[in-house]
């Protein structure tokens, strides 16, 4: 009810501030009998993991996932896997000047508020920090998919867009994703981004991005037709993690300007049942999977922590300027991509498990 | 768990078919001592109710809405709240053709195959008439915003964009927006979208349109910092209205191109307190409410009831034809403007709720 | 959360007060394609129904079942099913002098704290009236078992003892217990209850009595190993039964005074697996069910209602008398008898989607 | 959803297995600003904590519980606390006889059907173990309802009968309680138990007990009507606790033999309010506090594992029999008295914080 745990029947109860000794998380409704190892969900950590080029933050984080529960044998139980990673490079001195001062864009001055106290310490627990769980819950969300639905099941995410920079869709290539470290799919736009986000991070300033998830070998039936409709949960999934400022799915606000012939995805008879003409719906109709990709997208502003001095106040409401030192993120988008794929896979494997229950 | 339901500790419980005898919703969690009457609901499902120009749909419902329990004598007494609306204008013979045909762009092929079985008149729990008990659940909600927080709530929404033709933010006027067919708050757009619409409908298509809400007067402290962001939960609640795609939170997309110190707000010392300078953020910093005015928009896909054929399957997989005819909004994105306001009362009603709970 | 609703995945909310016009519930998260009547519910409110005999409240309700939504042509959509039942002898006059009185041993005095305000008329909210709900729930609970474990699931209860009179356990025949008035499985029994229900009925007083349930044909493997343990929540939705004062498992109360060797259940090899060779259990090993029979028995307290003159104060702490009028039932545990089945198997029919979730 | 979490606003989700290399729990909902150490935990785990006494388990476990998160130089921050415990004492070769066979009383045969794989060292996660996770949430618990309601909230145990001994009401004296090894109030039956018990254990047997919690100082209003009664949630956590079979509140199945005039509890005018003038209600009244004590029992069943053999099958099927060695509680239910006042503390700070949100 406090908002640190995610989902219904596959869930996680998230827990660690940014600069505490540790963070981890508690993931509950894992089906038993499945092969399990830290390997499995180390893979996914490193592919988040901060330090990997200058468009990163510079905190050097190993991010050692450890399993303290719910594996036994390489096997889940079907109890409860706890999940905790050490915090290791923790400079907290870099924070002494924000104890006092609420930094524009962040939730220094809204935690005051709601609480009346906080660990302002690297943002506490609103610093990105607490995404690693998410990637880590996320690489179990994945093996329930893989393991109940198909070995094909893939979730993957790239960035398609940064600042103004949109790449091109028709250059989409899947392997060039893994080969940059932009996570970007259109291998045209690399030299591009870089020497935006040098002359952007160069102004003491920061880029926003648009990063784009897929779903690709889930079945038609998951999701529910009115509040939890599959879409809504993927949009507030996407919209929960740090810096999202927009979602949607398929063509999206694209379909605004649409015709309703030329949005409404038709069908033809396929080899496997229906075959669908387009995909504007995104993979979901009436809030239910169809079978098709499922495809969002989510919007990522530019991070608020920069160089460049800004008007603000303190604590006891008295006017001043802030510049954030710290190490931090210029486009949060790009280590968002791995966290968004997470929340994907989290929300799929979630509904995979209601459908089970009441459906199959 | 089967999605039917809205919040956590404000919530209600949504039932009912748009060809059945009924919709209905239980509100439960409502505080007591609250004043509520039956014209207090209908209010607000009026101000929704379909019929009211050639641009919505042309099926008659009175609307009128019952309170069957929770209320003594025009005080809530902190029990559930059961509201009923009787169905009048039930045609379903205008719904033979699609029972077993599947509608493109529809729920009807998705809610086959997680069912295996539906109820198809006038798509069933899928329809929209089902978002008249939103409207209704919203109405409760603003009851306990204006008694618990402040009178000055206010909670309103408007058509900003129909199609590719956008109003011009610098002519927002409120009081235009009651005036005319679209909740259109720019005049100047009327003719125009008019003309558009006309034009569309009878080309057999449709439009999409956004819609914007705002909530003025909720103080800082509302939300949650990691999955039930306030903007998470905004997020989900306008995506669960039918036909939404996408959902931004002040500047939402529009922050991609913005730089860091462009993008985060800064803070002044005003009158009351923290004085933002812009709200780029929507009125939410990390999942918190800030204060600021809370904005959000949704983007409606184009209806996909259309005249004009198109191509799909039938139950048995074979390929047809078909053309929707009963009687269906050419912009659903209008009468989804009172859904929306009201999905964003409820969010702001749990939120609020919940950090009476935690943290006063 | 305001404690209306039962359940997780087969769940139901509850509404409405005893002298509303209506009660009804909202039961969602039942499976798709399962047959279903409104006979099949009304079936068990007949069983329920007040007026039976003179040891049963004189109040008249035929208990008239509606289905308004979730059920297409006979079977089940998956959707929600919205049950109402009018209420017609309502004689709220007989309540007016407990308008600003207290009753001893009834909610009215703790209603008053908690809310402040409150509907008095018959208990409102607080009334027993509201368990026909419980039973309505339990018939479709008993459909899904049936549909979805076997047709051979049978749950059922007995009256196995009113105030100091208990019925022997050698006896028990439960074809008897259809046949009498108090649903007591011993024969040798009705005569004496009879006697002692009238003569404390004569002295203005009223009786206690234990309820036993039980359910055969449930498998192995329903429950979970720590808080949502099946006998904590059988537990749960007993002591949730209006008057319900105690709850046992199995041996319950009576495993004190047994040694360990006595007490542990033997296991040896049957026809279908593990025999086990006796049932102190209850059914239940480490909140899990063990294919045995689930046993339960819940204690009511005899009627607070009564018409022996009470010591109580008002509503402004004045000291006064009150005698209760109204129509009661002189022993409430008789009419919790299918209360408590349906208790029992709304609790099973929750865990078995539990169980087919993660498990299956 | 898998029944590892306690509680809706005050929440805990618990994870470990007897012999892993930790247990846990992460604590949620804690209102902001509460001062809390490691120290105020470790006091009641100390309380609980094994080797006491020959009466217990001879399993040494310094149960040294250390706060992981969500504590800010002293003080909650609202944020998610973990908690962890690292097991020292952890001798799984006593459990390899136990592997393949199935325990009578245990859930190793339950587990095995439930999940078709377990962690079988030491009951895993059905093992007592997991309950200091209980005293130490319940730590927090307690902190909430002094902190909240009254310093004068008292929450406190008792062990009121071992096998067919009862100790004598007339006797109660709360001080005696710490000071022997059986929490035991009434001076005149420690010789008699300490007698008992050591037949017992000598004979390869256990025993039962009865435990009595009593909660003092909490005031009126606590609960809710219907479904989640105060009294249902306090049975349910108290049948939630390992090898508990039976809960009563009040008077429990003692009213059954009363008459209505006897049981119901009469109200005077006292100087604070009302003044009852018994407490057959067990300070809870259609399911809301009354501001009396509240009062419950729960009766634990004689341990299961004893050195007697026993007749048992493996995992094959095959007829077998099984000592329990290891280290066990000759009578579980000593121990279980500071796991009881722990149930009662997190049910009662649960229905603070629910109040809180609906009706202050």
């Amino acid at each position: 009810m406090s908002g640190n745990r995610f989902g219904t029947l596959f869930q996680y109860q998230s827990w660690g501030e940014s600069h505490g000794s540790a963070i981890g998380c508690v993931v509950d409704g894992v089906p038993p009998r499945i092969a399990l190892t830290e390997d499995d969900i180390q893979h996914y950590l490193d592919h988040r993991s901060p330090g990997r080029s200058r468009h990163t933050t510079q905190r050097k984080e190993s991010d050692t996932v450890e399993i303290l529960s719910g594996v036994f044998e390489g096997r889940t139980t079907g109890t409860p896997i706890s999940l905790i990673i050490h915090n290791e490079d923790v400079r907290s001195k870099d924070y002494d000047d924000i104890k006092d001062k609420f930094r524009p864009g962040h939730a220094d001055f809204t935690s005051q508020e709601k609480y009346g106290y906080r660990d302002y310490r690297g943002g506490g627990r609103s610093s990105a920090r607490e995404t690693a769980m998410r990637v880590a819950a996320g690489a179990i969300a994945r093996k329930i998919l893989e393991t109940q639905i198909s070995p094909d099941v893939i979730i993957r995410g790239a960035v398609v867009q940064i600042g103004a920079l949109p790449c091109n869709p028709k250059k989409w290539d899947w392997g060039e994703v893994a080969k940059n470290d932009f996570y970007c799919p259109d291998g045209t736009m690399i030299k591009k981004w870089e020497k935006f986000l040098d002359e952007r991070r160069k102004a003491g300033s920061s880029a926003g991005a648009i990063v784009e998830v897929q779903a690709t070998g889930i079945p038609a039936g998951l999701g529910a037709p009115v509040y939890d409709k599959l879409d809504a949960d993927i949009a507030k999934a996407l919209m929960s993690i740090n810096a999202a400022k927009g979602v949607e799915i398929g063509s999206g606000f694209g379909t605004v300007e649409l015709g309703g012939e030329e949005n409404a995805d038709e069908i033809r008879k396929g080899k496997k049942g229906a075959a669908f003409q387009s995909n504007n719906a995104g993979g979901i109709l009436g809030g239910i999977s169809s079978g098709q990709d499922i495809i969002a997208r989510v919007a990522f502003k530019p991070t608020s922590s920069i160089l460049t001095p800004r008007n603000t106040i303190d604590k006891d409401g008295n006017e001043t300027e802030i510049i954030t030192k710290g190490r931090h993120d210029p486009c949060v988008g790009i280590r968002g991509t791995p966290v968004a794929e997470a929340m994907l896979a989290c929300v799929l494997a979630d509904h995979w498990l209601r459908h089970k229950a009441q459906c199959l």
